[in-house]
């Protein structure tokens, strides 16, 4: 039985942005796993009703249903051990912390930088939804949480600061191969890829190179995807 | 041949207050290995010329002469193989990162807090090496850099936020025991409780448990270390 993923698509069904959904698209492949990703929208609550919640990623693995990429990632290791996402405790508290990291300092940056090519590249229907959702989460318009993106993308650079020195070290936040902690980084700038033209990273950076070896991953998953692919 | 540790003191020898000697301290007793502490002040360069470089902790193990606590860390794991301090390479890279994220979020959050009762334990030699190397980096006084006390706690609870749910679900950040990832969280907390009578966490907070139970391990060490013991 195929695996199946509910997956955030915008206006066209192949334009897959989502972040966490790109998390665990990458984690299935990390284990060698096929998986049909259906394209979901936003305002497609009642086709996810039966996973308890309203959000994806939602993957239905032989009648099982699990929510939220965390909880799949460890689903999968649980169920498939080959090729561990996140191996041994000590990774497992650690790569957690990441993950909460992560959702704090580095989506949030990401998104003032690409919300407005976002906005342009979702779907009619989710339009006044994401709107709507946002502006009550900043506290202003999308145009206004735009304003100023030079000194955005100087910010996102400084949030990244933690996984620099790592990714100076080694070709992989999970050493010579990647981990979860891999997929987790990666997403945000899937994200930007899929929806933005705008130039996060500067070339010399070391997280540049690292984020051209998870495009060339699992023969090129990534780099495949509809979205914006120079970056140079 | 007894490991040597050089340890940052302040006005008492027996006043051990740098965070980042703290995490080698708990990762020897973490393997069982006795350690001399040898009390150093900052401005005590002479004393550690012998390492290459100018900051504590150092360790001198057998000759072999470590500085900086997390490359002290790599080469315990890799003497001293028993109860692992970082197990394994997705653990290694998440670990670091999380090392390099509370060095640029938790520790100045903390110092903000504390400096002012930091500086009144230093050593009269360190007080005026402080003063001036700290008013360069802040780029003011420390009585400036240490207004808005209540803000500054507020500000340290939110940076910790990233941790909060790991603690909230499992005993250790490494799993039901602790990996260097806890003495790492722990050495801004022990470092507070050394120097200062603030209380910094919410009793409430999953973190508090945590760090009680921290301050238990390998026979209550860090809880018997001279310092601010009421922290209810």
């Amino acid at each position: 039985m195929t695996i199946e993923l509910y997956d955030l698509a915008g206006a066209e069904d192949e334009r897959r942005f989502s972040p966490n959904c790109w998390r665990v698209t990458l984690a299935l492949a990390h284990k060698g796993l096929d998986c049909r990703r259906i394209p979901w929208r936003f305002t497609e609550k009642q086709a996810i009703a039966f996973s308890g919640q309203g959000a994806v990623p939602v993957l239905v693995d032989e009648g099982e249903v699990v929510a939220d990429s965390w909880r799949i990632a460890l689903h999968l290791d649980r169920k498939y051990r080959r090729e561990p996402l996140i191996s041994g405790e000590h990774a497992r508290g650690a790569i957690f912390a990441l993950k909460n990291w992560l959702e704090r300092a580095v989506h949030p940056a990401v998104l003032k930088v690409i919300v407005l090519d976002l906005y342009s590249h979702l779907h009619e229907k989710d339009k006044a939804y994401f709107r709507e959702s946002r502006e009550k989460r900043f506290g202003m318009t999308l145009e206004a949480f735009a304003a100023g993106e030079s000194a955005a993308i100087v910010a996102l650079r400084q949030a990244l600061d933690p996984v620099r020195p790592v990714l100076s070290e080694q070709r992989f936040l999970g050493g010579a191969a990647p981990s979860f902690a891999d997929y987790l980084l990666f997403g945000p700038f899937q994200w930007a890829r899929v929806m933005s033209p705008k130039r996060l990273l500067d070339p010399e950076d070391p997280i540049f190179a690292w984020r051209e070896r998870m495009l060339d991953l699992h023969g090129g998953l990534a780099r495949a995807a509809l979205g914006y692919p120079v970056w140079a």
